[in-house]
């Protein structure tokens, strides 16, 4: 079979990979699989969002046809509106695209700077989504490692700068290691890239559950932030529309000019109803997704003091959907995340999922996607996690 | 601003541009706009779908969350059983993966044969999308020009094969030029492609309102049809789903696997609601779908009697959501395109759009999109161009 060798270098989805190991597995009813793997919200959005999806189906019309290409008019109004209060900055409608997903914003930021041979710099452990589309598109994914703070610094990313880097990519909160960056951290990155002359690809898909008050950052306070700064985002987590598909990049006109070729071909527009579904959800959920914050931040404390009391194991960091911890064994991450689906019925993924084949960081590590369980699910995870030898 | 050199040696979208083009105009009330440029229904679909669509939506958690990367498990069977009956041939779920949309399917297939200097024969007219989207990739798209009969042949693009050469590429019914392609001529290209050791994609978006009885080809009677055939299809069109973004792609199981990367990146899933919606248009709505087929072919005959009846205007093809036509001006179809809108309000795409720089064969067609327009639509718009000079 013809294989394009970019496609074939790229290692395969480890969410999807992570599926197959269970897929033809049963368990045991006293032991049932405790799925930890995904950041997802398992459960749908509240019902007055399902109501008024439901209203939008039935009586506008336009919402069944094709849109703009960056997505519908009163959607990117809104961002801009909310975030410029959130950020204290200016951010206009003219900076805002829609995309199909926030992992889709990440691969039109990048094919709008970055092509084969060019190098893009990634903090490890790093979201492997980003590195699989940087692997395909022929970029070479540079590694930065966050060592034992889990934080990148400045001084690293500016030792690994060549005349081929086009970007330095920031999660914050982080996927996988759920740290907060903290504001300093940002901008600092954000000078660097000034000054280089590339782009700063800030991924805030879990903005909405930064345990701290007030703007995480305040990058968009520059005048001129645009020059640099490209912000991606996602309506999944905040109102629960994984399943819609909607996400977004802010960045300058310009840039958005360009990535409007690489949207037109890959996704012609945004999935009308899931925009109104976010526009809705940003209109009439402020207050309900404060208390998904809470539950957030409390399921996270529940992680953190569990971990913590488990003899062995540490918390690396912790934050967003996740906690990324240090286990105790001899023993490989990958095998070992292999070994708790069969032992204790756990699936959560291994540090090597996020990490470079030759960096031994993620031997060491797992990833606990704990917004998918409730705390007598945390409970029962480290119960699970404890009995594990 | 940095820019990927791939991405700005992409043409922009025409259809973006198109409407670029209309953007700042006003229209006297007398003079509205006829709009022929985007190939979609305007209207929404059925109301019985609407209210399924509702219904999913109140009713069905999992239409809210993540599904498979690589598609709805009874959407994927319910293609495989139609196709299977339709084709005459053999079609499993495995081998049917949904995209968001079938640009994406296109998208996904390029991704998984060929990279950065590699080759595929488009004929020319091509879809416009397509060669945008070989170009982003570094692919080079080959011109394979259709002639007079819009048929391109298959001793002419043997003469384009090169060791680099990884996929032909056919649409039919075509677009822009409406062509239906002889089961015959798809058979040839099929063999053609098996004897090189390369892909046939066979872009069939418009299959559902193709003119002829029974199956438009025979590809998939043959029972290692995988090892070459790539079909793409829409279910936009049939039932009025563009907003939603639904699409699929029928391959071999192990180039859906290496597709499925790709799609992990890009989408992660396509929009659950969506596919619920196709699934729920392919259980129900067949005798519908019929209805609007026969209308289609009405208002292609009608656009068809039009055109033959103005002086010095000849129809290229007809078929599928469009007439591509030969106008009578010594006049690039660039600039008579804009003129169009000025003096006559009609907005339609020009050739070059479809075709190479240094192609002159763009010059001399108009794409006319007539899915958009009823039969008093089109008499008007035959009005319009008789008083065009």
């Amino acid at each position: 079979m013809i294989v394009n060798p970019a496609l074939a270098a790229t290692r395969p989805s480890p969410v999807v990979e992570a599926k197959r190991w269970i897929a033809d597995k049963t368990f045991a009813p006293d032991l049932p699989l405790l799925n930890v793997s995904q950041a997802a919200p398992v459960d749908p959005p509240p019902v007055p969002l399902r109501e008024a999806m439901a209203e939008t189906a039935l009586t506008l019309p336009a919402a069944h046809v094709y849109g703009p290409v960056l997505g519908l008019p009163a959607l990117r109004e809104e961002v801009a509106a909310q975030f410029s209060t959130a950020y204290g900055g200016t951010i206009t409608p003219g900076n805002v695209a829609i995309t199909q997903g926030c992992n889709q914003a990440f691969c039109a930021a990048v094919a709008t700077l970055a092509g084969p041979g060019d190098e893009v710099i990634l903090p490890t452990p790093w979201y492997f989504n980003h590195q699989m589309w940087l692997t395909l598109s022929g970029v070479t994914p540079v590694a930065l490692p966050a060592g034992e703070e889990m934080l990148p610094t400045v001084a690293e990313a500016e030792a690994r700068l060549t005349d081929r880097t086009r970007a330095i990519v920031l999660v914050t909160p982080n996927n996988p290691a759920g740290v907060e960056y903290p504001a300093d951290l940002v901008h600092a990155f954000a000078n660097l890239a000034r000054r280089a002359g590339i782009a700063l690809i800030v991924d805030e898909t879990y903005r909405d559950f930064d345990s701290r008050p007030g703007a995480p950052h305040d990058l968009f306070t520059a005048p001129d932030w645009s020059d640099t700064v490209i912000q991606l985002y996602s309506f999944s987590k905040a109102y629960r529309l994984t399943g819609h598909r909607v996400g977004a990049m802010v960045a300058s006109p310009e840039r958005l000019l360009a990535a409007e070729k690489f949207l037109d071909t890959v996704a012609i527009c945004p999935n009308q109803l899931g925009q109104h579904a976010a526009l809705w959800g940003m209109q009439n959920l402020g207050r309900w997704l404060a208390g998904e914050r809470d539950e957030i931040l409390a399921r996270r404390a529940a992680v953190e003091d569990g971990v913590i009391a488990l003899p062995g194991w540490e918390i690396a960091g912790a934050g967003a959907y996740f906690a990324y911890v240090r286990h105790p064994f001899d023993e490989s991450s990958a095998s070992l995340a292999r070994r708790m689906v069969d032992d204790i019925a756990v699936l959560a993924l291994p540090g090597t999922m996020f990490t470079p084949d030759d960096d031994p960081a993620g031997a060491a590590h797992l990833r606990i996607a704990f917004a998918n369980i409730d705390r007598d699910g945390i409970a029962t995870l480290m119960e699970r996690l404890a009995r594990l030898s």
